[in-house]
C-alpha cells in the first residue's frame, strides 16, 4: 500500500506566479510528512452557479501555469477539463486529467480524456450511488486506459446540501481503482448563498481526517492564501496556512491506517 | 393562462418510420382533448449508465427524422444538446432546444442555446434546488433569448432514487419561465439496474397529474409502442396505447386548475 | 368511492371556546362544498422542539373541549395520543384516535389504541418508506380493529426539511386502508428556527390540491384564526379566513378525480 | 481527554447465561486495550419494524440479568427505556439509561430518564439535524442532570437507507456533552427486508474507525456470537469472534486521534 498522496492546490489558475506560491507551501510541507503531492488548479470553471462568478484564466494560460509549477517542483499536475476538445491540449502538458462531477457520466468526455493515457480522475457526480461509478470507470478502461482514480466529494442530501457517506470509499475501491477524498468540495452548499455555492470549511479536515483514517489513496484538497476573497470556492477552501499541519496530521492517520488496513 | 401543452415522444429517435408512427397516435389525442403537442426525441444518448446502453442514430439522422415529423403533423419538435456545436445544427430544424439535467449548469452551453433564438428548455438538475434554476435560466437569458422553459425531473432522494417535490414547480413558476413537469424522468431509478437505469412507470401518471393539477404550463412525458423492448428508458415510459385516455385526462384536471389558479 | 374527507382544526386546543370557534367556520364550509368535516385538536404536545415550546391543556380539559365540538356540530373529532394510558380515555370522547409520526412503530401505543375499538389514524413516520405502513397498520389490525387510516405528513430530506413524495400516497392505498395527505405538517420545516419548527405554509395549499387530485380518502390540514400568534405550528397552519375558499376548491378537484380513478 | 469507551453488547438480552457469555469475551478485549467497556442490552425491542420480531424477555428479567453483568464484570451497565413508568425501575439497576431515537423528542421520557439521576443517553432521531440535539439535551438538563451522552446511530437518507454524516460528531460536541458514534445501527437498512430491518454488518467497523478518528468519546457497537440467528438486529451486528480485535485497532486510533484533537 502506497503512502497517501495529497492532490491539492487553489480552486483557479490566478497567474503563474499564483500557483507558484501556492506549491512553494505544499511542496516542502509534503515532502517533510513523507506524503506524495500532486498539484491542482483549474483554467475554466465552466459550471459556475451564475453568470457572475469568475471563469478562470482560459486553456493557454492554465496550461502554462501548470507547466510552470510542475517544472519548478517536479510534481505531477491535475486540471479539469469540460469538453473532449480540450482532453488532448490538456494532456499535453498534466499528469491527470479530472472529470467534473456533473460530467462525470457524458461518455465522449470519459473516452477522449481515457484516449490520451493520462491518468484520469472521475469526480463521483453528487446524484449518483457509489456502485455506480463502476460503470463510468469502464467507460474510460474500454479505450485501453488502466490510470483511473475515482473521487468521493459529496452527495445531494436535501437541497443546497451534501453528505459525504464514508461506506462510498470501500465501495469504490472494490473497483481496484485507487480512491481519492475530496474533502473540501464535500463540504460545500451548492447554491447556498443564492447566486453562489456557499462552504463549511471547517468540517473539510474533519472529512479529510475520516477518510484517511479509512485508507484511502488519496485526499484531495482545496486551498487558498485567502480564501474569503478567492475568486470561486472560498467558502470551502483551506487557508494555505494551516495546509502543513493538517498535511502532517493526514500522513500520521495514513501511517496506522496503512498498518492495519480495513477489510471490507 | 394557456392550455396544457405535452411534451411527448420516444425516448430515442430509433428511425424515422419510427418517430412518424409515436407522433400519429399522440397528436390526434392532443388535438381531441385540445392540448398543444410538441414531440420530442432524442439523437443522442450522450450519459448512459454504462457503453453498453444504445446511443442513438446520430445528430444527420435524428434531424432529418424530426423534420419529417414536423413536416407531416405541423407540430414544434424538441431534442436535446450536448455540445456548443450541436446548437447552431439542431436550432436548424427543432423549435426548442432541451438542455440535459446533468448539463444545466454548463454555462457555454447554455449561451450556445440562447445565442440560436430557439426556445430553450433547461431541465432541473437532480442536484439542484428548484430555486437555484433562476441563475441557470439567467444565464439563457443575458443572450437575449426570451424565450426559456424549466423541467422538473426530479431531485436526488438517497441512492438510485428521486423524488418529485411539487413545490419545486410553483417556485420554480416564481421566475416568470412556463414550467414543465417530466413525469417519466422524475420515476426513473438511476443506476437502479446495475448498468443501466430502473424505473416506475406507473407512477408517471401520478406525477403528471398531480402537477398538471397544480397549473404547470407543459408535461413531458416519454411514450413507445413497447416500452419493455425500447433502447433506452423502457421501464419509465408510458406505453403508447396508454397516451390517448392520459391525455384527455390531464386536459380535464388541467382545465380545471387554469380556472381556479394556485397563488404562491 | 366516499368524496373527500377533511380532518381540520387547530394545532393545540387552546380552550373550549376557541376550538368551537375554529369549527364553527369549517363545518359549515365542508358541508357547503359536500366535503365530510372532521375536527381535529391535540390537548398535549409531547414532543416540541425546546422545553420552552407550550404544551397544552392537558387531556382532562382537552377532551371535555372536544367534546363540546362534537356535541355543537355534530361532526365525529380527533386527537392525537401518546401513551397506552391515554388510548382509553381519549376513546371515550373522540372518534378518531391518532398515533404521532415519532410514535408510529411503538407497538403497545398500536395495539393500545387499536384495542379501543377507535377508528386509529396512523401519521407515517418521517423516517419510514410508504411500504413500510403496512407492517405498522398489521399491528393495529391484529387487535381485530379494521378502521385504520393512514396520513403521509412527509418524509425527511436531508436536514429541518421534509418533502412530499406523491407516490406514497397510492402505495400506502394499496393496504386498502384510507389515506389522508396532511398538508401542513408536510410543509414543516423540523427544528428549522432552531428551538422550534418552521414552516412554509404557503405549500400547504398546493401538496392538498395535488394529494385530492390524486384520489385520497381526505387531507389533514392546521389551521387558526391568527397562525403567527398561535401557540404552536405556525409557521405551517392556514390562517382560517382562507379555509372556506379552499375547501371549495379542493372539493372540485376531488370530484373529478373521484369521477376518473387512477389505477396505480 | 478520557480514553475510548465502548458500548457494547448484544441487541436483546437472550438470557442471563447469554450475556454474561457475551461480556465475558468484551470486558477482557477492552481490558487489553486500555478501553473503558459499558455493557449494552435491552430488555424489551419496542418498535419492531412488524409484529412478528421478537420483543424481549421483559423488564424484570431484564435487569436481573443486567445487575448480573454488573456483579460479574464491575462494567457499567446499559438499557433502553420507552415509556416513563420505566426509568425508575431501570435506574434503579443500570448506570446509563439510553432514550431510544424515534422517542428523543417525546419530552416526558427525556424528563423522567433525568430525574432518576442516571447517566442519560439519548439516541439523535433519524429525522433530526445534529444541531437540534442542543434543545433535546436542554430537556434532560433541565431535570439537574448534567451526565448526558449524545448519540449518533445515522439520519434518513432516501428510503430504507441511512447515513452517517460525519459532521454531526463534531456539530453535537459543540454542546458540550460526549458524544458517542451507533456503528452498528448507523448501518441499519430500516424496513430494507420487508417485514424486518437489514443491515450492512460489513460497513459497521467503517463507521466505528472513522468516527474515533475523529476523536469521539465512546463507540456503539452491537454484537452476537451467532449474527443471522439474533432474535433481532442480527443483519447489522458484528459477530463476537471479530470483536477484540476490532477493539485493539479502535484503541489505537483513539489514541492517535486524543493526541491530536480537531479543532471545529
Amino acid at each position: 500500500r502506497e503512502p497517501l498522496a495529497l492532490i491539492a492546490g487553489p480552486c483557479q489558475i490566478e497567474s503563474a506566479d499564483h500557483a507558484l506560491s501556492i506549491a512553494a507551501v505544499l511542496a516542502p510541507a509534503c515532502a517533510a510528512a513523507g506524503v506524495q503531492f500532486i498539484f491542482k488548479a483549474s483554467f475554466d470553471k465552466a459550471n459556475r452557479s451564475s453568470l457572475k462568478g469568475r471563469r478562470g484564466v482560459g486553456l493557454e494560460a492554465g496550461l502554462a501555469a501548470l507547466a510552470e509549477v510542475k517544472a519548478a517542483f517536479g510534481c505531477p499536475v491535475l486540471t479539469d477539463i469540460h469538453t473532449e476538445a480540450q482532453a488532448e491540449a490538456a494532456a499535453g502538458v498534466v499528469d491527470i486529467l479530472q472529470i467534473p462531477a456533473f460530467l462525470c457520466r457524458q461518455t465522449d468526455l470519459l473516452l477522449a480524456a481515457g484516449r490520451t493515457g493520462a491518468v484520469v480522475n472521475v469526480k463521483k457526480g453528487q446524484f449518483l450511488a457509489p456502485w455506480d461509478m463502476e460503470h463510468v470507470a469502464d467507460k474510460v478502461a474500454s479505450t485501453g486506459n488502466d490510470r483511473i482514480l475515482l473521487t468521493e466529494r459529496g452527495v445531494s442530501f436535501g437541497y443546497n446540501t451534501l453528505v459525504a457517506d464514508m461506506r462510498a470509499l470501500p465501495i469504490m475501491a472494490r473497483t481496484g481503482w485507487p480512491v481519492i477524498m475530496d474533502a473540501t468540495h464535500a463540504v460545500q452548499q451548492p447554491g447556498g448563498l443564492g447566486g453562489a455555492s456557499g462552504g463549511q470549511r471547517e468540517f473539510a479536515p474533519v472529512l479529510a481526517r475520516a477518510a484517511v483514517s479509512l485508507g484511502v489513496a488519496g485526499v484531495f484538497i482545496e486551498t487558498h492564501e485567502a480564501p474569503d476573497t478567492a475568486p470561486s470556492d472560498g467558502p470551502n477552501m483551506i487557508p494555505l496556512a494551516q495546509m502543513p499541519a493538517l498535511i502532517e496530521s493526514l500522513a500520521a492517520f495514513d501511517r496506522l491506517a496503512k498498518a492495519d488496513p480495513l477489510h471490507v
